[in-house]
């Protein structure tokens, strides 16, 4: 690894868009793959972002883009963090120093940004879906362009990459599956399919692959070979892959490779047999995370998969000064619990580490289950799970569990089963943009028939409210918390049934109900509050599904009620207390403060509550103006 | 077929628990057999029910209740609808006479009914998920108990069942999958994987097949071949099924087949081989939907699948006559808008017939996408579709819709992509139980940005607003109804914006907001409330979200607001419009009505409604009570 420039030079300068690529000559390429690998390093090792994934597809994007046409072929990278090298060659170095920041380069797909972009959504195993969608519309409409869809061999352990093949396979469209096959989710690759290539991995070393691919294939792309065959034999070791497996034969997909996906010259000469077939067609590129940085090939864990802010370009360790965070709370106090209960079970969707349940994987690896991408196995073999008699705690971002609504609603809910969901990053989370917002969990679970929903303010009550979650014998739980690091405990100065009073005002005029996370907010808010002559009492409901009965009490002897959470207004625990109040006849007046319903763009969390109004200032005028409205207004002393 | 008797006999009368199969010689259980076909048909005849897949497994159940050992061991049905021949053999054979009616026999599996049953979700595709966690509970536990999982190759579409076999394939616990191969969803089964074996049952007849596997493999089965070996071979034509086909090699899973699923002695061979394994095994079932029983194995829609009310034993003729149903509406209008539009196409998740999208299949085939059991990818692949140019019609039920949550939210509707989700069977639909209830859509899809639901009351609305909806360019639209005949069209007095106002009060008291199939209670509630000697004015808002501007200010002008909905309370219409009025300031007090959250049992959608206290009595005496509570109450002339 050289220095690292901070402008582009060479010939990273001289590429403005993808037509650019196309005057390179061989030598020109492999010069200007290390280039991108330089910037990629020297960018974000100051601004976070997902390194390893784009190290790892700096060939199979400068291919993809000197084959096809973009935006007239249209280029779909399935979860998008992957699209940085995309993003370097069709116009926007520039915008690196300020990726992932408000105002900045997204870490994701923009269509605001580019017209080579479409798909912004972050989470895995969706671009099939969309490409099969956009192949029909250019058939049907007779155009005579060819969709690529970039999907990894993670992403395929979702369902929806199945549904998507299924429904791709009776098609004769032009649709190019490029495999990104690195052996990995953002942790390695789970299930049957995978353990055989995790085995070889691990033990005695990636690079034998890659050479065992090489001699095997004198490096020369397999073109027709029924689908998934040499995807598969690779699976089982290399050398299966050039017998037969016809598993996909009769489904009119073609398979081209197994590709080296840092061999460019071979990517792109599997790329152009591809277009030609005119027909959906898979080509297998393998390739390796982190490729080319020896910090990240050297992680173990996730081949610096994201770090999350600067880190030191030498190390890959990062700058930033370590603090407690809500994972490792979380983390920590599982393993206690399951010290204690041997009934006690976890289950993860592929990330063991970002969730914290690697702390229990690695003490009871025999009660840790990764499921893969899949959230909806995940839930529903917890309702397995939990119908013989154990107590799975599922961790997942908060974002993800959406994916498991239904299995959630009917597979957890409606058995009364006792499953634990801990949500980690929930509310409005920061760099990674609208879809990974975990803003939508108290809404839509809160519709949840017998689901009961946690929000700790701090480490103690985490803690505390993870032991009454696994606690609970009749039906799920959620248990959720933000990103980042954890604040200074507030100790409650008492207890009303199971809502805690943090402060008390020396009037009942405001009772500020404040979620989780959002109770600093509340205390700074009630500062201002009591400065403008109101007495304002702060209480932490706890838990905010269903509503504490004790909460209607209070609300009545208050003269105005006001709720803060971290998530969507629409549906929201304010809606909640609302409606709670309206069936005890309690008339008390309530306004409610959060997340208004959108898609808020990237940056970070402080940044996004300033932008959306939920800072203390704000939120203090905008009740004081309203408690002034009030029919009956308060008077102020 | 006999005349059919109204009380078990012969042996039937015998079987009170599944032990009591175990004494039965081959002969009897042939006899038998032909009993329960007998029994269904005339049982179904009269309540209506789930025929055609319980003609299908009549000797399979026998054989699994002869192999293992219920409740001990656990028998898990896919979908659940074909557990009629479980519950006959498990002593509920006099349940039948009430079968799927208030307070008799549910139409799925149910624990409230019966210790041999387990999973009371009726959505397709879960089970193997449910089998993992179980079968993972027994061994950690060290439990010697087997697991059985009866899914359907219609429901293997679905990519739950690909994330649960890349799952279990990772164990050796015991776990015999037994796929009842019928070749059909609801519908014929689509995709890749299935055309094969779709054009070979089409043309020239299901008969060929089950005879080629006997010729082909002499019946025996065969073990221990790699899994979905012969499987896959059967569904690509029969002669290659003994051809080997290695793709799950790896995997660790068994299979044993293709078993012809109605010799009774071939299946019970087959399980007791499967159960030997003690390690996760297939038992490839080819069996004939409607199998018995010439209307149903002649009804070429569906196999007599679920005639919803008593019919003609002769005929299979459904007896009630015939009335306009919701979904006919739907599906005529949608055809005269695609006449006028080249730019509509329309998905259908393998329920063309159920949905009304076999009309436009029928006429525009090349516009019309069934994408198997697979919500997930009917929603992406319409955003793909829509990001082509084109707008898809997506025709779902809308308890299924739930399924597809995450990729409404953040594949469709971040992209601001025009896509038309119409969800039928919406609300509290009846005899099918809980998990087919419509009632969680208009809070749960309530928050997502951008997407704007309406809620038709009558034909000439339906097809207004299907119009409007496809007329909308930027985002996405869901229109919802719900099952059976449509009510008798209800004109507006006036439209003030965009809310119908169906009658006026005489006096501006109280303000009844209406949601859809409801505005029929409404003005009878209404004129109840009116006899009270309160004025009542009742408002259609047809697009209930976002929440109508003109509601706010109608709701200024009344002392009372009150509101109406066949959705689940929680986060749902009533609490929008509550929303809504405190943004705007509006101090109206509301009151809502809908249905309480909770997952409520089957019954006729009217005997539930009552049970739920949503009538017009119980609704205008609730709200004369509370209107004379109020703080500022509403003078009665």
């Amino acid at each position: 690894m050289s220095d690292s420039p901070s402008t582009p030079a060479g010939l990273l300068s001289s590429i403005t868009e993808p037509g650019d690529l196309k005057r390179l000559t061989a030598e020109q390429l492999i010069l200007l793959a290390a280039e991108i690998r330089d910037f990629l390093v020297a960018k974000v090792s100051r601004t976070g972002g997902h390194l390893g994934p784009n190290l790892g597809v700096v060939e199979m994007t400068l291919a993809m883009h000197r084959v096809f046409d973009s935006p007239r072929d249209k280029i779909l990278f399935d979860t998008g963090h992957q699209a940085y090298v995309h993003k370097i060659v069709t116009g926007r170095q520039d915008g690196f120093d300020l990726l992932r920041q408000r105002g900045g380069l997204t870490g994701y797909p923009s269509q605001a940004e580019s017209e080579h972009d479409l798909i912004e959504n972050s989470h895995a195993s969706t671009a099939l879906s969309y490409a099969d969608g956009l192949a029909k519309a250019f058939t049907l409409r007779g155009e005579d362009r060819h969709v690529v869809a970039v999907v990894g061999d993670g992403a395929l352990t979702g369902g929806m990459c199945w549904e998507a093949l299924n429904n791709i396979a009776a098609t004769r469209n032009r649709l190019v599956i490029v495999v990104n096959d690195n052996g990995r989710s953002y942790a390695p690759t789970i299930g049957g399919l995978a353990d055989h290539l995790s085995t070889l991995r691990l033990n005695p070393g990636y690079e034998k692959v890659l050479d065992l691919v090489k001699d095997a294939l004198g490096q020369t792309p397999v073109v027709g070979k029924p689908v998934f065959e040499v995807l598969h034999a690779v699976k089982k070791g290399i050398k299966d892959a050039i017998s037969p497996q016809p598993m996909f034969e009769d489904l009119g997909l073609k398979y081209i490779g197994p590709v080296d996906g840092h061999d460019q010259q071979a990517m792109e000469s599997a790329l152009r047999r591809a277009k030609g077939f005119n027909a959906p067609v898979i080509v297998h590129a393998v390739t390796r995370k982190g490729y080319g940085y020896r910090p990240a090939e050297q992680d173990e864990a996730d081949c610096l998969h994201g770090p999350g802010s600067a880190f030191d370009v030498e190390t890959g360790k990062l700058l930033a000064a370590p603090t407690l965070k809500w994972t490792k709370v979380f983390s920590e106090e599982l393993v206690r619990i399951a010290d204690e209960r041997p009934d006690i079970v976890g289950i993860t969707a592929a990330m063991a580490e970002p969730t914290g349940i690697a702390a229990l994987a690695k003490k009871y690896p025999e009660r840790t289950y990764d499921v893969g991408i899949a959230e909806q196995h995940a839930a529903t073999s917890a309702a397995g799970l939990a119908m013989g008699g154990l107590h799975p705690v599922v961790a997942v971002y908060a974002t993800f569990l959406n994916r498991a609504f239904d299995q959630v609603l009917l597979d957890v809910a409606m058995h009364r089963l006792p499953v634990t969901f801990v949500l980690d990053r929930a509310g409005i989370t920061g760099p990674d943009g609208p879809s990974h917002y975990g803003m939508w969990d108290m809404s839509v679970f809160g519709v949840v028939p017998g689901l009961r929903i946690a929000a700790p303010r701090d480490a103690a009550t985490l803690r505390e409210e993870l032991r009454e979650a696994v606690a609970v014998d009749d039906g799920p739980t959620i248990v959720r918390f933000p990103t980042g690091s954890v604040a200074p405990d507030t100790p409650a100065l008492r207890r009303v049934g199971q809502v805690d009073v943090l402060r008390e005002g020396d009037r009942e005029d405001i009772l500020l109900v404040a979620v989780g996370s959002f109770v600093g907010l509340a205390l700074d808010t009630a500062e201002r509050l009591t400065e403008q002559g109101y007495g304002v009492t702060v209480v932490d409901p706890r838990w905010v599904r269903p509503v504490p009965i004790e909460l209607t009490g209070l609300a009545a002897q208050h003269r105005a009620v006001v709720t803060l959470e971290d998530g969507v207004r629409t549906g929201g625990v304010g809606d909640a207390v609302a409606s709670a109040l309206r069936d005890a006849g309690v008339a008390t007046p309530l306004r409610d403060f959060g997340v208004p319903a959108g898609f808020h763009p990237h940056g970070s969390r402080a940044e996004i509550l300033t932008a959306l109004g939920l800072t203390a200032q704000d939120i203090a005028r905008d009740v004081t103006e309203w408690a002034s409205s009030l029919e009956a207004s308060i008077p102020v002393t």
